[in-house]
């Protein structure tokens, strides 16, 4: 049984604490506010972010970093991409043997353009860690909680590290694969938060599941596109982390990114939409650094592109998605066999 | 402007027929039963399978296929895979001239495994039709009865003849692409089927959306797999008419097969199923012969595999699902690898 570090205590950081907890592990959960970890130790609950659901007494909260790391084997990091670098920053101080990293946060940062993997590699030093795994997939934070099936991918630079991680997690309800491709299980998880604010936005726009459908295969498409150009493994993108993560959040009305674009298509501005949410959108952010670095790599990514425009440059969203739409391409095979030729 | 016969008054054919009739061409609608056409002719109407829409008067219901067909550029078939070699049998005699032959149906042949393009091609001589289309893609008929936005593919043997067809059917809601490879479209289209009654069995049991998103997922690989050793190209099953087809009929009430599914997970048999839906559900045939065919070409196809169980050979419905959710696969990119290895 391994000593874990869950580092973020909102829904999903919960639910994989549950998971470990569930596999007999000893977990320590993180948070920052007092009266929530005060929830967790004496309630045994989270109401605010997983309602309903009884913890396990084994797992204890924490709002001191120093004490929830101390002696761990493992840190699992829930944090917002934003917030990845200052959290990285005040644990390191804590650490004094190498842990095995994993995360489970799907974004890009604006500006740099990293991974969180990457971002995880140049705030904790070498000597301070083992490889770092990222955990993604399919996965209602809710679903999870309540033990319904559920799989997700485990994937390392280090084959020996996802698969420790693989056993940590996986139990008869929570299937975990490995894949090594990490630049493409990171990027697919990422990207997928832009498609799912255009998908809500064309539901919000009063539009159907055709128009959705059509958006989500393009959408596939040139997320592929410019994680293929990053190093990642087109086939990845086929996966549970790439269309399987894809469909899960542009077809729930549980996601945040989809419902912050289905109230975007209902002609809301964005700064009200955010004030409104009162939680991360991923995807917001996601798409300005995707925008800034297709430009930058000269991929074509039309969905990424107006979706960019929407949030940033004040163009109305029905316009957005109908020239989307309406685009005068006519040989779809186009669209997908740039992937063949990485491949060959 | 073309005359063109739709040979099925159902609702995907009405739909189409529609969209045929908004382009300006002379459209004659022909089905089997007196009443609804009578009812397209005077009411401009069909209320059992497209409810409130109003029919243009240009559209003509006919039920005499020698009438139908009389001096028609282009036939759209859009016959159940049951009953298109009869429907075929019957319209041949009427035939003078060579005709484009355009069909929208979705299945495969149980015993001879054959596409519809391939039983067209034998039921009509070659003298009396030029090159044979598909038109495929996530539709449902009521949204392009709304005229909202939807995008289907064409796809032929012939280029030219997949052009003629898409400039036919575009116009600003309906947006026709073309891709060469006829065998990946029909197979795409044909083998969703399966995988929507397997979503809709996984909901009738009360799972969630992480694990349809895992079976849908495993779903578009599998049917990739069996489509790539058929000769497609496995890229067109990451498009409109593999995994876009797929998401609307997996994740959609609307859809037959997913709504036969979800009455077999909530214990249903399948004759009560079947009785109950009083229309044609294309995935229980499409899973015997696909179960049939995967096992003569050696090609994995699990979900198939159990579906095909559960529908002849009294598998128990749940069992069947958690079968395939708790299989201990491990390494999730070898479920995709195979398709790289076809491409090499």
């Amino acid at each position: 049984m391994e000593k874990v570090a869950v580092i973020g205590a909102g829904s999903w950081g919960t639910a994989l604490a549950l998971v470990l907890a569930d596999n007999g592990h000893h977990v320590r959960l993180w948070g920052r506010r007092q009266d929530q970890i005060n929830e967790i130790n004496a309630l045994h609950t989270n109401e605010k972010y997983l309602p309903g659901v009884a913890l396990p007494t084994q797992m204890v909260g924490y709002t001191s970093l120093q004490e929830a790391v101390d002696g761990v084997s493992t840190l699992l990091l829930v944090a917002p991409t934003k917030a990845m670098r200052e959290v990285l920053a005040e644990l390191r101080p804590h650490l004094s043997e190498a842990v095995t990293i994993v995360h489970a946060s799907k974004g890009i940062e604006p500006g740099t353009y990293k991974r969180i993997s990457e971002i995880i590699a140049e705030e904790i030093p070498a000597s301070l860690r083992k490889s770092i795994v990222v955990l993604s997939g399919p996965s209602h934070a809710e679903e999870v909680s309540l033990r319904q099936p559920t799989t997700v991918t485990v994937s390392s630079e280090n084959i020996e590290e996802a698969e420790f991680v693989q056993d940590l997690f996986i139990n008869q309800a929570f299937r975990v694969y490995t894949n090594p491709d990490i630049v493409g299980v990171e990027l697919g998880g990422a990207l997928k938060n832009i498609i799912a604010l255009g998908a809500g936005m064309s539901d919000g726009l009063g539009y159907g599941d055709n128009a959705k459908a059509a958006l989500i295969t393009r959408g596939l498409a040139e997320i592929a596109r410019l994680g293929t150009k990053m190093g990642a493994n087109p086939l990845t993108f086929a996966g549970l982390t790439g269309i399987g993560d894809l469909i899960v959040t542009c077809t729930s009305v549980h996601s945040r990114n989809w419902r912050a674009g289905n109230m975007l298509g209902k002609g809301k501005a964005l700064q009200a939409v955010l004030d409104q949410m009162g939680m991360v959108v991923e995807g917001v952010r996601t798409t300005k650094a995707a925008y800034e670095l297709a430009k930058k790599e000269e991929v074509e990514m039309p969905i990424t592109s107006v979706l960019h425009d929407v949030l940033f440059a004040g163009k109305d969203a029905k316009e957005a998605v109908d020239e989307l739409m309406k685009r005068s391409r006519t040989h779809e095979v186009e669209d997908v066999s740039s992937l063949l030729s990485e491949l060959q």
